[in-house]
């Protein structure tokens, strides 16, 4: 199964890793093959391609998506550039992976949503890169939920917590600029709390009252900072942060349970804390990506006197993705939710049914990010967000 | 120093030893003295004096205001009594120790700092019963927050999470009813974290926006079930619970901060779990009740080499209120709170300034309580609480 | 039930909270009577009684055994004086509360216990203070371990870490020299992880291997620096360290599990860190005194995928000891172990049975810290220990 | 620079992860090239080489050895054979990584470090695969012992806790045989925790006092279970269990500290728990590996009212490794060290320098083995262990 990616950058080595490890790891019926890479900066993408042995590499996404030996398009370009690349290699026949956020406005993630609606009744699969959900405790989460063990859900506590730009001399780099970047810690964080929240419980967020914050307003040009020390910037030029530096949130879901909801890039001290605690009528359960390999797991039917959170240390075979690693108690790391991803995509192709999550997942975060905006600028008014007919709740 | 003591429940077993233990281990200069108890139901109080060694009991707490050896009115009743106790006892010149709420309405409360206000005048001290303040770690926080080691405050979350009705056919007691009550989770235990939040930050709330959630909306009527097991309820009649089991409400702090805020009765396998976080542009610090001795101090300005959330054992002579008890590594329990918060009144009272908190920062909470109330009402409009003309924001 | 109590220093103040809090939280048949407290240096003792009304004081403690109106006698002075005290207050027909360790050597300990048994004979109790035990966390461990739960214990790793003699200036206090102290970290803080894993087990150590250390062989003589800051002692005194400061062994239960123990003055960092961990054949158990409240939990014949370990909040009802305290969640402290003790010695004395800790039990913690001095004297040479005739293993 | 590997088990897979992830993430002046994997049993060595690209298979390590494409070889089969294939190998002039332990035995090992030392006149350079001290936190934990930052050590308490052999059903396999695995818990876990300690402190063991113990003696032989269940052995063959399945010991260190260790496949719940306490005279330093992306540190410098365990996440770009993989925040795996092994030994081949774990080191943890076995073979008598001359303390 031929892979071509698009992007050489962060993701775009993620992504690499996966579809590699995918292969030796999982072995799956269609194995991927790392086809070739698209990049304008071609001398980066070619360096991408000799670390991993890509065999091809193109300066133009166009010509990967037409190569006839690429079957798999994978999206890791910035939000702004999504939309056009995956319906293009949608409508090529393409399978589509696409990074998360989907988009950077709901139209657009509307038209994606479409356009894989389209390739799906010619068998042709699309996915987005919620790969959180693939972290093996999360997956076990959603397992538990699902089996019944957490019953009627109460409430949903869900936060992440970045601490990078507390210094007001870190510089202004695009992803602070909202023509390029959509928005700031909501659409680039927010968006993996929301969606963990649909996938571990199933339900969907169903309304929004919110409040958002940029607590620094100005801050250098990148530009003017290159290889200078902040000390320096006395003269330096500043611009206007365009975007969010926090949101939060309270929610509804459809099963009417109570969400709060907490993406920050101001979390002093924290680096990249995904929280997510879960309370229902028959049981709790916590997760903390600091502690990634531990799912904490509350039964409220076990007599008061022996039950509490269980450390379940989630390394076992028998737990979601496991068996194709190490043995018990040798833990995995941020990485291997993408080789998840890459062997569940080509095995889901290969299987001829839908990944998960499907394109209209992505629409279902971007449709909570619009509305958590639209209630921000609306004095925190409650906002609904309407189901798609047929939802199940 | 004379104490007279309204209430004989559970509030009053945590006062009578909280004025023991002043006594005993803070050896103020007017040592309390457990003259007085009153409370409706004699027998129950009698049991209360023979146990704590209260040397009087009334029946009435009118006669318990006017004996002469009673110089400091400690009240411990439901909150709808508060206010005829409190202003009865402050016009009658005697300090006031209140429990928390200070009452179930603003009106109420209003009345009540009025007349703390006057009594004030006159030399006569009161003071709001949120001995949570009192745990050694809440005092460090607040410490630290003062001595600027936290900065500007971007974020506080704060959560008081209790998991006792998840059961529904937990009898209707009358905490859930609106009359008696006031409202449910919020004024019980919401009011904790607003109060620990405007003390730790030295800051107020100044608007919110709610949802609160009653999910459980009939139980057993608790006179029907006395006795009884839950199973033998099928002809049980049921009542309708009148209160709120969730209040769930994002802040803004007057220094500009975010603030989201948690108060259940629903958070299944949490006993008593009071958590406090909060993220400034200098540090950050972290706290949770399950871990009283504890507080999490991260300090930004280390090197990110060696930087990271600092377990600190808050059990040093160094640390508030700890040299009046045992040596470092040996913590202190729930009561403890109780004791420093008798200490500190009479020696407030010992030396004729204030003590803290006042009727004003009991009116405080009782502000935000029913601004959360409003917004709740008001599908979670942001509504904006006025701080008073001098406040320190 | 008259208490007399000998001693007024750390161990007073914790014992005379314990009495008065026995009578108003335990309500016992027997109620403790605080009768008198005893001490050479009365000023002292006079203060002692004053804060915790203790009715009369004496200065020698024959004059407090020979009171009629004393019952019991408390014995809280250093271990060099337990034996002739006990001794004497058991042959007076008292029964007698003495504080650990029983005694400074075998064979004092041995008389002890046999005066014990002696009295027993005449319906006389002893007890000896092994207050952890009483710890909930700590009881309620001993309880799985008796249901079976633990199944055949393979190991325990017990360690009571402190460092309060880290700094080399800390000077050369009576604790320090053997003749006084019998021993260092070993008899100090090695007797309490001894008893413990005697208690919880409900096993014994039948032979040891031991390594001790004295790291800092001179201090600053303690009167030399009274008042003067560390940096001016260049020309102070210096005498010989002539105890342990930390001892480590390795045991032999008597079912044949493996022990590992630790006692150090000097574990940089750690306060009053008393862990415990103990792995059978059915289940695990683990504490640190640290999170006192907590004891984790493993079950093996729970299914891999949902095991680990359990962090079992001791506050319940029906956890030892709790329903006399607060609601769930309210956690204890240091100073309620001694409640607990005064509590259960009225008890048992109300109902004519043994109490424990007995005598022999504090003689047994007696034989293992000889046994690791002697093989610590000995290369590490296995040193078995005798059970008394009739133990059970 | 071509690597021959030998092995394709678990040790096989984690080591083709390695060398391939070298490449893509370090990008060496000497990049790795996966020639040629050789392995008794052609067809699973060659599904090792399909997965990983391995160019060639083998059937005959010596046929590896032999050939000329072949630089450096990886010895990845049981211990047994370590000592013919790594003398074979050196003297051939290829570089030589061997898995841990070094050999079965003393001797073994010896010849091996002799080979080492000749082969290393020429240029040949050696190691073993001590991976644990590639953590980045454990290699963290090693800088802040050398920056001075835990001054003089005092104890170290190191634990490998397993509990795979807790079911007396586990089948008699190889790893239970003397003749084969050498030793049991002692050599295949012990070996670790002996190793990370000389690496970390920088000192070495000089002498133990040890207990081993086979707790269950008897087990099913493992034919006969092959695809049956537990519960349908009753007819089935039992065998000796010929090795320990705990080790415990203590220990002195080069520079006077204590240590207490602790092997075990019998401590329920603990699957793969590597424990690491460092307590010293200006700090500590603790480590787990369920939790391997975070060191906790403790500063003795620090005012008591502020001090206690940092958790430092070791996730920074300045922390050792982390650099060539992700932003902070985003852990690592247990596989990671494998890579940070192959990276390390390319690149001191490519300057020039001697690896490091060297097979003296290696031969440093077999004397410790050697030792323990002796001294619990002796009534744990004491037993010294000699340093070569010149060793460093």
């Amino acid at each position: 199964m031929g892979i071509g990616m698009v992007g050489y950058a962060f993701m775009g080595l993620a992504h690499s890793q996966g579809w590699r490890n995918a292969r030796s790891f999982f072995d799956p019926a269609l194995s991927p093959e790392l086809v070739a890479i698209a990049g304008r900066d071609g001398a980066a993408a070619a360096e991408m391609a000799r670390r991993f042995d890509w065999q091809h590499v193109e300066t133009d996404w166009r010509a990967l998506v037409a190569r006839p030996d690429v079957e798999v398009v994978d999206i890791c370009t910035p939000g702004d550039t999504h939309a056009e690349i995956a319906i293009a290699a949608l409508d090529a026949g393409k399978h589509v992976l696409c990074e998360k956020p989907l988009a950077n406005t709901v139209d657009e993630a509307r038209r994606m949503a479409d356009a894989a609606e389209r390739a799906r009744a010619r068998g042709v699969r699309s996915m987005v890169g919620f790969t959180y959900r693939r972290v093996p405790a999360i997956a076990f989460a959603r397992q538990l939920v699902q089996e019944g063990r957490v019953g009627e859900i109460r409430h949903v506590r869900a936060q992440y917590l970045q601490d990078w730009l507390v210094d007001p001399e870190s510089p202004l780099t695009w992803r602070l600029e909202k023509e390029r970047a959509g928005s700031g810690a909501l659409g680039d964080i927010g968006a993996h709390i929301i969606d963990l929240t649909h996938f571990v419980t199933g339900e969907r967020i169903t309304g929004v009252s919110a409040t958002m914050e940029t607590f620094v307003k100005e801050r250098p040009v990148a530009g003017s900072v290159k290889g200078l020390s902040a000390s320096a910037q006395e003269g330096g030029e500043r611009g206007q942060v365009t975007v969010d530096d926090a949101a939060v949130f309270l929610a509804r879901l459809s099963g009417g349970g109570l969400g709060t909801f907490e993406a920050t890039r101001f979390a002093t001290g924290r680096k990249n804390s995904i929280r997510l605690e879960i309370n229902g009528s028959r049981g709790s359960l916590a997760f903390d990506f600091e502690d990634m390999n531990v799912l904490h797991v509350h039964d409220a039917s076990v007599d008061a006197r022996e039950s509490g959170f269980t450390k379940v240390v989630v390394t076992e075979p028998t737990h979601p993705y496991v068996e194709h690693w190490w043995p018990a108690g040798h833990g995995l790391g941020y990485e291997h939710g993408f080789t998840h991803q890459a062997a569940d995509l080509v095995d889901a192709i290969a299987r001829g049914v839908d990944p998960s999550p499907s394109f209209a997942d992505g629409l279902a975060v971007q449709e909570v990010l619009a509305a958590v905006e639209s209630s921000a600028a609306n004095a925190s008014a409650w906002t609904p967000i309407d189901l798609p007919a047929g939802t199940q709740p």
